[in-house]
């Protein structure tokens, strides 16, 4: 049979297997399968990521960015199949591909979503509102968010050799930074069937993407203050790269997620027979089982107060005893093989020290010694002493594996978590608010993700092992210390966030929004009867003024029904801290700007959808004349047929100050 | 004369120099002055601080602590005169103590109000809005804060022995974690006067401060992964510590300033005549002379389009020979000593580097050479070909001293100043927004601030070298890759993130904060007869319901003045790709719903504030009824005798359908 040829993607061209190139076995059969691993050269290949990829990255907007996310996700969608294929000679069930083929693309799908709504059409991304460093706002400050000018190079675990790199990709080629992908060798080959898809879709600009299935030579010796290094593994391996010279004397930015202990935590309010307690055992085992347990997220601590444990051995023995261990080709098989007999070989010897501190209650690690494959009970330990144990708290063993502890009370089950010493993730099931709050406020310091789960949200909760998109990943001390994911948060890993300060006209030119005090312009006509692509940032309308009489406040007092006493009693509303005698509703001055300020003709102006941070700032008393401000201050395309136009509107009244002012969210029309 | 003795103050107690104590010179008289350095107990401190003032500061809210630190800097603003004295020691004049006393102060100042207005009156910080993980949104996420259980080693460079400390210390002690500081030797004096000061003042709990005026011993190899370690000054230390094997090993936060080779551009558009010319000349000799130039954020390079470089040199000199350098306590005196003898030196060594690229313009560097005080000139140097220049961009003499170099565009301008490969801050003073347009996108990434000025903001605006509370503080590359300050950003690094995912009921007990789907309870009366401190997260009223006419609609756009098409006319409103026809004006919603919920009775409820996140869902056609679900969901203090309650406001129609979801301020009196 001859091997598969796992090839590197290095400026621009698909480089073959050379003559140091590494034999992958097959998880299942173990016989030999690929070999992986062509000559680079570093510095070339980072040259082309820096100068072609991150320049072309650069000139797209972060919606243009967006859509090319969303296009690369449709395409994997479509070729998916073929990723479930190759993936089953990792050992992994079509269930585990759910997780990392499905999950990858299913991540890409929500950067793309949170680029398109949460990030601007622009090159700059703003982070936080203006800050006020000046008494009469000459003078303000403003964070942005850039894309840094270097790349990342991201080294992933064996395990998800799809999720693993897209996880990290979406975000980077969101922020416009190009990557250097090295996947773990074991599976490198899954990996580079999903670069490939992703290069002949044609939709990623040169250089943007390059894939290495070897050894990466000296390339972190070459990185600089631009660029960046995203790791997941193990502990030792992440130690010795963050130790390199030179990522420390140039300050590179390192991210890792490594070992962890994850511990979930049976909640005292759930007894034996509650819908708790069935849960809890059903995450349990599901995590113990997926991917053969080989998951960064995976409980291996199980705890329940003391006098449930004997339940929860019980309850969890008898449903891993229905797993059926098995080529995951085959119909019925509930747990694949490990990826390798090496992994194997790790696992059992983890087991041997697990067994000097804990009772085996469930699993036989030499069930399957006979097989080719990297095959292996699952296992489950009893620590009657957790307290007391040593290496149960530090010892991953990144397999089938968990062990179940008892705690006395909660503060007990808290701190026997914390003695993971930084983890990714912990579970508490409960459906007590006061135990969650107990448990923020004692773990969340040590827990990259804190997940409860309880009755009320058991259909629909993602499940304590699943990283998702939208929340950040990573974990303080032996996790690594890093943060990945978490929506826009992750974006911002590849960005340099850069405090600028300057007057309100170039912070405006610089954030492409309007900023308080900065020059604004007449537009040709009414804005109302201007495209959104016509509008501009600045323009601004200034309205006629309106009286606001008391016949008006009483009038509106009766016909909303709102007849709050300090728009009707004059003695009482003296009374009130805030007001100097009887005041104009709030709404009744946003209902008036209103009238004032728009044109009601049919025209580009669709629809007012919302209305942001409105402050009240000034009583309006019968008989004073308010007019409006309104002024173009940003503008984001939704659709092909109209976009979001954000409008700064200040009711100022007959003294100029400003008594009411709000961001106006309208749909507007595009086109001429 | 007997020598000051600098203690440490450690485990509660004030520890005197020990036999190891190191001398410390006056650095205008040149004469010992202090001894400084008692023996301390590394772990001993550490649990110290992490048992008694983590603890003791995590029972605090952020509120309490906020005004902890209030009442911290009006004591020390309260004693300043006495640091001022103390600080002419160190060769600083009084402009100098402004800047590092007043500056450090000011900043506590800053964060216990922003600590007050931006953070909860609680124990958890939540950072952005929930997050939608389920269709039904019965599993929600959540990102919280939680202060760190560790401590932090905050070490301090010699030049803001004041600022220098309180920059770091506030926003820790905000976050809830305590600190062990390390000033620097040279100045250390100043920083214990500080440290006595606050402990005096009784406001701090116990553990929450400790001082190390000497070595730090094996401290570093003691930290633990809720740890945090601080660190201003050289790069070479800052290598040699963050490359400390257990800081590595445990993943300790490791934050850095370190050196930096700032960059200040005249504009293109900046000729000499202009308001920018001067102001440019004016900032560049402030930062030169500011401190004797020992700031971090000094201008070192002085960039100017060829054409004017001769022009910005002689404008430079002429005002640099108005600078009269001297005992800093004598009247006239402009600039004072640099710190020691030692440090005078090290400039005198790197100003030999750079009169190897470089011509010298101004100053003599052996003016003071028979000086007994570490007194030196300001000196300017030119250097007409900064392309070829190899040290002009990595040497930095922290000292009175910086470089002009031309510039052919503003693409150059940014390739030189990006050269500094990673800066603090870099200035461009430009009166063209599309200047700061493009040193923005260009320069950005690779410098922690961009500071732009011109004529609109030089009355207000606060100097290139003023790292401000509210901007992040910190750069890329060789100024250390770490940030600090920044308001809030400032606060959450010395706190854990962790992605906390749930369901509604759950995510509101944590956060305090009422989560949509949360369960609600009636209160015993309506919420508007309720004070502050009565009313609960959770509280909701749901009002009679109100049916919405077409006469409503009418009198409404003709009371307003508001007759967009969408309400008044059928054929064009359902021509609107939003609107199934003619719809109620989203404002008559609101001013309804108000009607609806407010109960008008002189009570606690004092005034409606403000609006926020307003979003309209579903239109609202003539006939359909609406009520309100009013929902308590969130409550800040804000003096004695009010505080703000926020809202969640649902308008629901006829099917049970959201009409309009936002959040209303209200001021609401306290007590009962």
């Amino acid at each position: 049979m001859s091997l598969m040829q796992v090839h590197s993607f290095a400026e621009g061209r698909w480089v073959p297997p050379g003559p140091e190139a590494r034999l992958i076995e097959h998880a299942v059969t173990g016989a030999p399968m690929a070999e992986a691993g062509g000559v680079i050269d570093a510095e070339a290949m980072l040259d082309h990521a820096r100068r072609v990829g991150g320049a072309a990255l650069r000139v797209m907007t972060f919606h243009d960015r967006a859509r090319m996310l969303k296009a690369l996700a449709l395409h994997l969608r479509e070729h998916r199949q073929a990723l479930y294929d190759l993936s089953f000679a990792t050992g992994a069930t079509q269930a585990d591909h759910l997780i990392d083929v499905d999950g990858g693309i299913g991540t890409m799908f929500v950067f793309a979503s949170k680029g398109r709504r949460e990030m601007p059409d622009a090159h700059v991304y703003l982070d936080g509102p203006p800050e006020q460093l000046s008494r009469d706002g000459t003078f303000l400050g403003q964070h942005v968010c850039v894309p840094l000018q270097g790349v990342a190079v991201q080294i992933n675990a064996f395990n998800f050799p799809v999720w693993g790199m897209l996880e990290k990709l979406a975000p980077t080629l969101l922020a416009g930074v190009p990557a250097i992908v090295k996947p773990a060798t074991a599976t490198c080959y899954v990996t580079e069937l999903a670069v490939r898809l992703m290069l002949d879709s044609g939709l990623l600009p040169e250089g943007a993407l390059q894939l290495v299935t070897g050894g990466l030579g000296d390339m972190l010796d070459r990185l600089g203050p631009q660029d960046a290094v995203g790791f997941t593994g193990s502990a030792a391996t992440a130690l010795h790269l963050r130790s390199n010279p030179n990522l420390l004397r140039q300050s590179v930015r390192f991210v890792a997620e490594q070992d962890s202990l994850n511990a979930s935590i049976l909640g005292p309010d759930a007894l034996p027979g509650t819908p708790e307690f069935d849960l809890f055992i059903k995450e349990a085992a599901r995590e113990i089982t997926t991917k053969a347990g080989q998951k960064c997220t995976a409980t291996r601590r199980i705890l329940a107060s003391a006098d449930r444990t004997e339940a929860v051995v019980a309850a969890l023995s008898a449903r891993l005893s229905k797993i059926t261990v098995g080529d995951p080709q085959v119909e019925g098989t509930r747990m694949g093989a490990l990826v390798s007999r090496a992994q194997k070989a790790d696992v059992l010897e983890k087991v041997r020290t697990l067994d000097a501190e804990a009772e085996r209650v469930f699993g036989d690690p030499d069930r399957f010694a006979e097989a080719p494959g990297a095959f292996l009970q699952p296992m489950l330990f009893h620590c009657a002493d957790p307290d007391a144990a040593a290496r149960l708290h530090d010892t991953e063993a990144f397999g089938p594996v968990s062990t179940v502890m008892p705690y006395r009370d909660m503060d007990h089950a808290i701190a026997l978590a914390n003695r993971g010493q930084g983890s990714l993730v912990a579970s508490v099931i409960t459906h007590d608010p006061a135990v969650a709050q107990q448990a923020v406020q004692g773990m969340a310091a040590w827990h990259g993700r804190l997940y409860f789960n309880n009755r009320d949200s058991m259909g629909e909760a993602t499940g304590h092992g699943s990283p998702m998109p939208h929340m950040v990943h990573g974990g303080p001390g032996r996790a690594g210390g890093g943060e990945e994911l978490g929506g826009v948060r992750g974006v911002l890993h590849y960005m340099q966030r850069t405090a600028v300060q300057g007057s309100p006209t170039l912070l405006q030119a610089i954030g492409s929004r309007h900023v308080t005090g900065a020059e604004t312009h007449p537009g040709p006509t009414h804005p109302f009867r201007r495209t959104f692509d016509d509008l501009t940032i600045g323009e601004r309308l200034t309205t006629d003024a309106r009286t606001v009489t008391l016949e008006d406040i009483e009038h509106f007092a009766a016909f909303t029904g709102d007849t709050f006493y300090a728009h009707m009693d004059a003695e009482a509303a003296t009374r009130n801290p805030f007001f100097p005698g009887r005041v104009a509703h709030g709404y009744l001055i946003l209902s008036f700007a209103a009238g004032l300020f728009v044109d009601p003709a049919e025209g580009p102006v669709l629809a007012n959808t919302g209305l942001d941070a409105l402050r009240f700032l000034k009583p309006v008393e019968a008989g004073a004349s308010i007019r409006v401000h309104l002024t173009v201050k940003g503008k984001t395309p939704r659709t092909d047929d109209y976009g979001e136009v954000r409008w700064a509107v200040e009711v100022v009244d007959g003294a100029d100050d400003v008594v009411a002012e709000y961001d106006l969210l309208t749909m507007v029309a595009r086109g001429g």
